[in-house]
């Protein structure tokens, strides 16, 4: 069964600084690299009733490939190096078929 | 521009029980039944790293179609009977494209 991996999340940057779409370039540029991820897309959270300004949104085909994506290399070091530092606040949610 | 509405949700009622199942039916034929509300869909959510456990996904052609939505008399129904007893906690987001 098909699993939607997505997080939710707020950057230190200013909105709209070439530091955020810095951010969401490489993101999206690593994370697609990766085997596995499909349907990756940046969204714009814009519900006043969260404080949460993006999302990554991927799709991954079985539970093997969303494993191997957790522990690919490519993963661990944007977590590592980027995301640590430069993600203010995050909520992760995985939605699969009822 | 589309937004994608959604609000991930716990319910008070047992999962698996027939409560949940009764929730998650009427709410997706209540809202179903709202101009504007298209590509409706009814999803798990399996992180273990939140504790809400469904999500209603709902997009709207444009601002106008959303407001409607929120001041439908079934909408405002539906909350007012159904999810403001039988929810436990929720969170709301609404993305955009970037």
């Amino acid at each position: 069964m098909s699993i939607q991996h997505t997080v939710v999340f707020r950057l230190v940057h200013e909105p709209g600084s070439t530091a955020e779409v810095e951010f969401l370039e490489t993101g999206r540029a690593t994370l697609t690299s990766i085997p596995g991820v499909t349907d990756f897309a940046v969204k714009r959270q814009v519900s006043p009733k969260s404080d949460l300004t993006w999302q990554f949104s991927m799709v991954f085909a079985d539970q093997a490939a969303y494993d191997a994506y957790n522990v690919h290399p490519a993963h661990i070091e944007f977590v590592e190096t980027r995301w640590q530092t430069e993600v203010a606040t995050f909520q992760e949610y995985d939605f699969v078929a009822r």
